[in-house]
């Protein structure tokens, strides 16, 4: 299996370097008090489509020749990776086939469509996608981009910290959310590259830990039944996400859902941006492994991978 | 009476420039599109306090000498005034005194408190605030701070069209919301003086429209029972902002309460930030007045004056 380096990751921010925005990085001292480190989010939220996910699916669609994608692409996502894909598709002028569980929320559904993508509904279970998707690719021939067990969307999306590395001298930690494994891995290959001394740190919800037992025991545990408000987090590692972060000894931490809902809301009310519970899952393992932050880093970078939220379903009321 | 001018905003940025973000400007497509025109929004949700007020009430405290602010300084306000004021009274190392009605935001008052302002409530009527704070300054000797009826609060929240104007070319409008006027009379001295053939358009809920009013009948009509989410927005204009926006003809255009809420969404989902509903005003009258807009218009500016929330009551589940 041939896995992305950082040449990949530069030539594939080259790549797309023009059709992505360059998001800012953000800090607040409020934060940082509570934190006791210095905090830099970088904020894909900002990002085209609202996510990290463009960088990665747009590097995909580049790539390819036009042979390749001429019967257009498709997918299953949970949402951002279906929005981004359906975005980059029609940039190139290519149809984007999305399968997508009934259960995702009503703004992803929308942006998918607004974007051009055809939907194709499934249950919201890892078989239902996989046979719908085959069904679809079967019928268009269009060319299955996965959402991150695929090394150009793995590069891709390792681009968001080639940014904050530039940006930000001196970091000594950088934590990314993981569900699939895609911007983990982008994220771990790029970091240890350019700053070998600098530690990677995945963040997972307690309660979809799959990717931190997988780690532990050396093989993909599938994320049974999980249940947490971080709804991009729901999918396990792929082969090639898999073998990246064992291969680098990454390591994961996890947060509590009430941790996760405090950091989202920390976020949301201190730096008056809007960031998806996936997302806030970073700031939440400082909250809940604290001392560890404050004892053994000083600068860390967090990527805020995301801000599609459904307004209509907030979780504040839940906890104060 | 003495009206502020072009040179007390450029002396008040001088003043204020160190301790003041200088805060950024965003654009969103998606709303370009969907409003006709392009905007240029200077996001002052960003702003330290998380509003604009800090501007206006920082330029006075620090415009003050040892001697008047020995006893500290007091002011009433619906909430972010009284945050800014204990901010850069604390930063000035004297006491704030915050007489604030018992029914604001649960946030705002926190926020007062985190800054380590002393409050006194009162009850929710502008007779209540008067008369408390009449004894709050009576027993400390504190300084009165007029949240908006201010030469020096005035011309502190120009500063932020001055960034704007600096910062974005060729603007043939700026909207500030109008509540007792502060911004709205900054922004048209500012706006006026650099650039004399731009339009300045106040916003206004049709729900509390006392300034429109006061405008075309040429004499202060108080707000009586003002009913908008825009809680920012309540407060009548006092005689320097009504003597300034009357002596520049200032227009004044209203949106409704859905329009607010569909500016606010707009806001929170497209652009991925956290603006108060009295913010989202600015954008409301561009929605309601689509037509005037796109005809006259092709370079906007709005200030976003805040974004300062309480996340337990948002209104998005009651407008679609």
């Amino acid at each position: 299996m041939e896995l992305p380096d950082i040449h990949d990751i530069e030539q594939a921010h080259e790549r797309i370097r023009k059709v992505i925005h360059r998001t800012p990085v953000m800090t607040c001292r409020g934060i940082d008090s509570i934190c006791g480190v210095s905090i830099f989010f970088k904020c894909e939220n900002f990002q085209k489509v609202g996510a990290f996910k463009f960088r990665g699916a747009s590097n995909a669609v580049l790539s390819m020749k036009n042979e390749e994608i001429a019967g257009g692409v498709a997918t299953h996502s949970s949402g951002n990776h279906a929005a981004a894909l359906a975005l980059a598709a029609s940039q190139r002028g290519v149809p984007s086939y999305i399968v997508m569980p009934r259960t995702a929320p009503a703004i992803k559904k929308a942006a998918v469509e607004a974007y051009g993508g055809i939907i194709t509904f499934c249950e919201p279970t890892l078989e239902a996608r996989e046979s719908t998707l085959n069904q679809v690719v079967e019928q268009t021939g269009a060319a299955f981009i996965h959402p991150y067990n695929n090394p150009l969307v793995i590069a891709g999306q390792g681009t968001a910290s080639l940014e904050l590395l530039q940006d930000v001298p001196g970091l000594d930690a950088v934590i990314a959310p993981v569900g699939g494994g895609g911007l983990l891995s982008g994220t771990t290959i790029c970091a240890k590259s350019l700053k070998p001394d600098i530690h990677v740190i995945g963040a997972e919800p307690a309660m979809a830990d799959d990717a931190m037992r997988s780690l532990r025991e050396g093989r993909i545990i599938p994320s049974l039944n999980p249940s947490t408000i971080a709804d991009g987090l729901l999918t396990s590692l792929g082969s090639i996400t898999f073998a990246i972060l064992s291969s680098h000894n990454t390591t994961i931490l996890t947060a509590s859902e009430e941790n996760i809902v405090r950091a989202m809301r920390l976020i949301w009310e201190r730096m008056k941006i809007i960031a998806e519970p996936s997302s806030a899952v970073a700031l939440a393992i400082i909250l809940e492994h604290s001392r560890y932050f404050r004892e053994n880093f000083s600068r860390v970078g967090i990527i805020i991978s995301g801000g599609n939220v459904d307004l209509q379903n907030l979780p504040f009321p839940l906890v104060k």
